[in-house]
């Protein structure tokens, strides 16, 4: 049992939650909760590390004992050792650090979405778990986009990160990992409206920052333009949100599921 | 200029940010920053006071003086002033208080939107800002869902409160509130997928609180289920996103605007 906040391990868990230099430095970043552990035990993604508290429930143990089985060490902690390691106000029974995901898209793809500058760890998080349900195959970072495996992005994910390849990239690089795929950048009051473009070609949709839109690089490369159309011309849509309404009219028009 | 954090406005201020019974009984809001500002003006919401920083630029200093002329008391502040006062880590250069809005839906209406225990101020903020932006004509609050004046509502909300009547009701009341509409529940894996669904008739969409889903008092109203398309059948979605995905729907078929 861990009983102290100086115990290596805890110190261990506050860094990769602090520190995106610690995180990919040691190519682990942390995932707190039951949720979140049964994704990554049904994704097949071992963990390290886990801590517990004693409270926690059977099902919670359940979830302890496959990640032990798995290969994961495994640590009961005390509650205020466990408030220390947790990023949120309500620490959860348990907490579990596994490698970053070294995840590829499928190829060729026909479904990309390129997140530029994005700075809102709730935001990037949502639009993950976003991109996932919309069958997504490959989500490229560019800009100072926040780093994917900050907790709160995690958090917000609810598991994306197990299933759908996050790779940050330059800008430059985009017409060559896009390749054949047509780039369309989502902006207010320009372009065609989103219900009236043919989306079944094989696509990239572009999100810009929300403070500032895309960068100057971005807007140098071949796009096309495209708005969400709303009952009133004036409203603007938090990034999530707009990313959510392209892509869901992108798999209804495709037919899937 | 007001020095001190005991200023009795600045005091007031603090209240209105922090308690949702202060709110309630002095009938005022907070909003933060030149954009929101500009909303109020553009929407005709005179404000009561503003507070604003020497070093707010040009254009907000237009803001200023167009809600001094509105009627509005103004008081410039020193920084640390305005720290204490907002609700955010980079506070802004003016920060005011307006009156609760007292908005009436329209009659008849063919779209609401209720929103069932929703607990994150978030989340209820963006989806405030996207029922605004899909045309909805009525947002009910029932359960326990956050103040919808919360100051972090307030910000995600984006100016919605200007324009949409947002009441809070008692389930037992939304059948005679909501006549003649159909009432569908949005809700994982039950129903109809949302882009089989014939949304032309006058309806409601019910979305239940995310950790919890829609209370029993809910369920037990005369509802028609829907379920949002995902590529992959487990995935969830965040509840402003399955919201959102549903309202652009409807407008789509609706042919609006």
């Amino acid at each position: 049992m861990i009983t102290s906040t100086q115990n290596p391990r805890v110190k261990q868990v506050r860094a990769l939650q602090a520190r995106r230099r610690a995180r990919e430095q040691e190519g682990l970043f942390v995932i707190e909760g039951v949720h979140l552990a049964r994704e990554a035990i049904a994704a097949g993604a071992p963990a390290q590390l886990v801590l517990y508290t004693e409270d926690l429930d059977a099902r919670g143990r359940g979830l302890v004992n496959s990640l032990a089985k798995l290969g994961a060490e495994t640590e009961a902690v005390t509650p205020p050792v466990m408030a220390a390691c947790s990023g949120t106000e309500t620490p959860p029974g348990l907490i579990a650090l596994l490698p970053l995901p070294n995840l590829f898209p499928p190829s060729p793809i026909d479904l990309a979405l390129v997140l530029d500058g994005l700075s809102d760890p709730g935001n990037l998080g949502t639009l993950l778990r976003t991109a996932m349900a919309a069958g997504v195959q490959s989500v490229l970072l560019t800009g100072d986009t926040v780093d994917p495996f900050n907790p709160k992005v995690v958090r917000a994910a609810a598991g994306a990160h197990f299933h759908l390849p996050i790779q940050p990239a330059a800008v430059e690089d985009l017409p060559a990992l896009l390749e054949g795929l047509d780039l369309w950048l989502a902006e207010a009051r320009t372009g065609p409206a989103h219900t009236r473009v043919d989306w079944r070609p094989p696509c990239a949709l572009i999100i810009g920052s929300e403070a500032h839109g895309p960068s100057d690089a971005v807007r140098r490369l071949p796009l096309r333009p495209v708005h969400i159309a709303t009952a009133r011309q004036t409203e603007s849509l938090n990034a999530a949100v707009a990313a959510a309404v392209v892509l869901f009219e992108i798999l209804r028009q495709r037919g899937l599921p």
